[in-house]
């Protein structure tokens, strides 16, 4: 839909229409013949309380962007930097944590395996950045995993993809904010308890800046983004510093350990296997930027495959760093959460003071503003699944601020049902992360080794290669990252994503039934039709709102009767009279119900004029007329037009039936509105 | 609305409408001319889910019941009693309980004065039901204290009453049940600490129960009310003869009391006075009979008198002679509420074999079921009030069981969310109850003593003499009721009556304001209208519920145009080609929408229209024909026709304009069904 611009088109001469579409408002630039372009006062409410609304909506959200601004809404690459990169650097806040709080689990001394295992890890983290500068060459229209494979490897797989990218967009939302907030709560545990109501509002918070549209995003990631980076930097630069020098403090102790229940485990390859496949979370968020690649400013393959490098190397650096401090001052994890490793090892380099009062807040910061890359990503691959079929079709509509309302709104929701049911707790989220990304990270370097194979450009060997490796390491840390946090929630991976792959073909199957059962040939030209109509006015008196319908009842059909349903016959009899008297060219049926129901007889009566009609064989549209009463307030729904509400629901869907609302607005009455025929007017 | 029965009326002579109107179906009696009766079938849905629904409803709350059944429903007097009297007896299991609760605040010295204080309260019960015998010969046509006092006293004091009736419903439902959880958890304390469930599982189910209707619930409550009634009085009997034959477990001791924080209070007048206060909820539901008047069997007003007086006796009987034995063996309530002082009492009498666990079983039901006087009072006295405009309309809509549906759901509901609130406890429940009885009490006799001195009958002195009494005590027990008890929650009444009274007087304003609005004078005769309407159809492509929006616009119209809002004028000019060629004689317009909105510029369209039409005065009628798709399940709601819905919300509020559904039902594709003019047919 924001396709090609249309180039703007003059009033063409010889147009026969131009006298009577050229508007004399406001509102539109005449384009063309029969053809207008609104301008933005098309879209200002006309009520009192839709402009309140749009006013407030205006102040929270930002006022609306035209499609042509998109282009501004473009990203330098120190800002795409921000942008896509926060979940992947910011995982570096928890990542080495999650590395020792495994290897903790064999004591103190398996410790000396955290460098080790951090490090493989970064050659992992070097090998997938490479592959995906890769995929910002071939996919310049933006390669997230789902197009790669839905271009190379065939939908089931790129739903399967799609679903994996869904899921761990909600995990990255989870799993940053609840690490941003263990980030402050290092600092106050005083706020220990309330972290899980301060992670949904911190949600909250962050899905209404995301509303506002994706260039403000970028500048509120800029700053926090780069001070955490500079933060880490010299944190890592001090640290190291202490360690060349000799520092007495730096002894590379032993920690101890308080043993789990059950007691150590055994130093085993498997241990240290899971040490790696819950410390590569690391590599959370790398993808982001393919997927993000007609954001960059041109030429957007190219800056995006540099931002990707800087990234990769800044997190690199960071995680390895971490992990060798921490080994270095003897820290590990604290069992009751209530202080971060990234906290501890910032607390023995800056000592007590400001300094690491204000690296924990950048460290809240750029984790809480990492989940942006969830509510940047999610909403804008629900909104390319829904305009393929596979969501339904809200998605794809587009909020004001080119963002998309449906997808922030979910994903904030799912976000904070898990931080609920989690309380919040990293150390929780973590298992059901990650794995997710692994399988779309296969996925898609499988899908650039099927690309170049097909493709054959210049060095296409090579590039294979490389998305080979890519490929088999990223599927065998999947596999390993599944079975081995399996025991610890990973299940409800495996089971969530093959569901909402299956309810992704479902919807498809839906709207294709649709679309089937809708089907026109585009060469059938369509005759006039000869058919009559019957009108049938449900009437409960004689009162403006029944005199309104019946009167737009009487100018579009001939064949027209009142029906007054009532399990009173004296009240029918009384109102016949008066009816006959004020309307005598209206034929009135009386309906009388003893069992009080007032649709199923009605429609009953609508049954019987079918039936009646049936000695010609063809059937005639039942125009049914529903007077309905609007009220000026909210409350107004639950006062009036019950009976129409339930009335509307049974016709819609009956044979031959088209249902004519006729609204009596409150306001028309007396004014200069009423119609000059209005029999209340003479009153 | 149930009003007189109309004679069954035949087929009149010269009748000229037989032939077209005569049902040829098994939906209608044929009762006059322009006039139909429906039979059950016609109230059978059509739709299998509706048919499956309406299955679940006949075996949850019976088959449905036409107005002519309803005097079948009328209760004997037996019956009526155990209907209308379970409240007031069942409150015997309660009220002593209460009195000795303020007592022994002075020590266990202080319970001398529960017999004294159960006599005063006997006495008060005594004038109060001489009053309300009156009642029920006055107002045969159910003489509650809202018809009583809107007769005698004005609206303003009748809403008074009829709120604070209201509130003391949802009272009733509360209180009783968790009364009779009380009663059973008196025998089986493993169940104490989900007591909030089980009430809660109670309501529901006394929900449903009502929702069956009148006679059932006679049926039902019989028995375990008059097994109460015997059981206790068996009770009193054998206790009264161990009293007089001198047992030596009968010694009136004083017993011991553990003193609350702070020590015990000093035995004052006024505390004996908060204890009357406390006690007096053993009245509850003494009025309920007057309410109910018109269900008894004729003659009406006698039948419900001596009711009234036999129920006096029964309560009184019981009330009195619980306070007497708990005194006699020296029994004070449990102040943690695990065993009830009645079920003390008759664990002293009956032992602890089965008789005992029997007449708590038995407590358990009559308490239960006393809930029932609320589920048939408040939905009636709710449906008199949305009859005279001070509820919403669905309050008068009778349920398929001549029961009310929507007031017996909402009742539940806030009974439900009481005894949530205060876990079930009666100790906690009790401040707020009884309040608002006193209250309509108090207006209801007042509204008599008015009565009688408006109709001066014979021996109206005496009559007005009887009921002034009654006034000024019952307004007495109002005053030091709610004063006593505002510290322990009374004040939650004396905020929620008053704003109840405003609810309801706004709603009749808001109802007036819709009656004036509406209003056509009784004798204008309507002309035919000359007005003429153009026809506009948003599309979004072409297809068959695009093609039969159209046509159906077509028939109905000459001015005809389809609108199509895009945010890509290249799709727009596609498809006016398309359009051009299969729709050649409907006019096409595109609306270009560069902020992608489409309601706003649709409406800024129709404006457009509007004001190129104003050369002419009249305003013409705009029709907007909104294309349906209508899908067979639940989930079609969520996946289609999202646009259509946003479209019609604006629409409803604009001047001259009305909105004609056109459902596409997706069985009619292909059928016989399918217009022959269809062009998808041809295809």
């Amino acid at each position: 839909m924001i396709g090609g611009r249309r180039p703007l088109s003059g009033r063409k001469v010889g147009d026969r229409r131009v006298r009577i579409e050229r508007p004399h408002s406001a509102y539109f630039r005449y384009t063309g013949p029969g053809q207008l372009t609104a301008r933005r006062a098309a879209n200002v409410p006309k009520t009192g309380i839709g402009r309140a609304w749009a006013r407030v909506k205006a102040v929270a959200i930002g006022r609306p962007l035209a499609s042509e601004e998109e282009i501004g809404e473009r990203l330098s690459k120190t800002k795409a930097l921000a942008v896509f990169s926060s979940d992947a650097i910011s995982s570096s806040a928890y990542a080495s944590e999650e590395i020792l709080r495994i290897l903790v689990l064999a004591g103190g001394a398996a410790v000396v395996w955290s460098v080790e295992v951090a490090l493989a890890i970064a050659v992992l983290l070097v090998i997938v950045t490479t592959s995906y500068r890769q995929v910002c060459h071939a996919y310049p229209s933006g390669g997230g995993a789902y197009a790669v494979a839905r271009a190379n490897l065939g939908v089931p797989v790129a739903l399967l993809a799609a679903a994996a990218l869904l899921f761990d967009y909600v995990m990255t939302v989870a799993v940053s904010i609840a690490a941003g907030i263990a980030a402050t709560t290092s600092v106050v545990p005083e706020l220990l308890p309330y972290r899980a109501e301060l992670a949904i509002l911190a949600t909250i918070l962050l899905a209404v800046a995301n509303l506002r549209g994706l260039r403000e995003s970028g500048n509120i990631f800029a700053i926090p983004t780069y001070l955490y980076v500079v933060g880490a930097l010299a944190l890592i630069g001090l640290g190291l510093v202490r360690v060349v020098t000799g520092d007495p403090a730096v002894m590379f102790p032993t920690p101890t350990v308080t043993p789990p229940e059950g007691g150590f485990e055994a130093l085993s390859v498997l241990l240290i296997v899971r040490a790696f496949a819950f410390g590569s979370v690391a590599l959370s968020g790398t993808e982001a930027i393919t997927n993000g690649v007609p954001a960059f400013k041109p030429p957007e393959p190219r800056n995006a495959a540099n931002t990707m490098t800087a990234m990769g190397l800044l997190l690199g650096t960071i995680f390895v760093g971490l992990s060798v401090l921490s080994f270095a001052f003897g820290i590990v994890p604290d069992p009751a959460e209530k202080v971060t490793l990234i906290a501890q090892v910032s607390r023995q380099v800056y000592g007590d003071g400001i300094v690491f009062v204000f690296f924990q807040v950048v460290t809240t910061l750029i984790l809480v503003l990492a989940a942006n890359t969830g509510f940047n990503g999610a909403p804008r691959l629900a909104r390319i699944l829904a305009v393929d079929g596979y969501m339904p079709r809200q998605f794809a509509i587009v909020g004001d601020r080119l963002a998309y309302s449906w997808g922030i709104g979910i994903l904030a929701g799912f976000s904070c049902a898990l931080i609920w049911l989690f309380d919040a707790s990293v150390a929780a989220l973590i298992p059901l992360y990650s794995i997710g990304i692994f399988l779309s990270f296969a996925i898609s370097q499988a899908g650039m080794v099927r690309h170049w194979y097909e493709e054959r450009s210049r060095g296409w060997r090579w590039k294979l290669g490389l998305n080979l490796v890519g490929a088999v390491l990223t599927a065998a840390v999947f596999v390993v990252s599944a079975a081995s946090k399996i025991p610890n929630g990973a299940w409800v991976v495996i089971v969530a994503v093959p569901i909402l792959v299956g309810l992704m073909v479902w919807v498809r199957a839906q709207y294709r039934g649709q679309e089937a059962a809708l089907f026109v040939a585009p060469d059938a030209v369509v005759p006039r039709p000869h058919r009559s109509q019957r009108v049938v006015v449900p009437v409960n008196g004689i009162n403006r709102a029944v005199v309104q319908a019946v009167n737009v009842g009487r100018t579009i059909g001939s064949d027209i009767r009142a029906v007054y349903v009532t399990d009173d016959p004296d009240a029918g009899e009384k109102l016949r009279e008066r009816w006959n008297r004020q309307l005598p060219d209206v034929p009135f049926v009386v309906v009388e119900s003893p069992y009080r129901a007032f649709v199923g007889p009605l429609v009953a009566y609508l049954d019987v004029l079918d039936h009646t009609w049936s000695p010609e064989k063809e059937a005639p549209t039942m125009v049914v007329v529903l007077p309905e009463y609007v009220g000026r307030h909210w409350w107004d729904r639950i006062l009036y037009n019950q009976t129409a509400r339930r009335l509307r629901a049974v016709l819609v869907g009956r044979e031959h039936t088209v249902i004519l609302d006729v609204p009596y607005r409150r306001e028309q009455g007396g004014s200069a509105a009423t119609p000059p025929d209005d029999p209340a007017a003479a009153a």
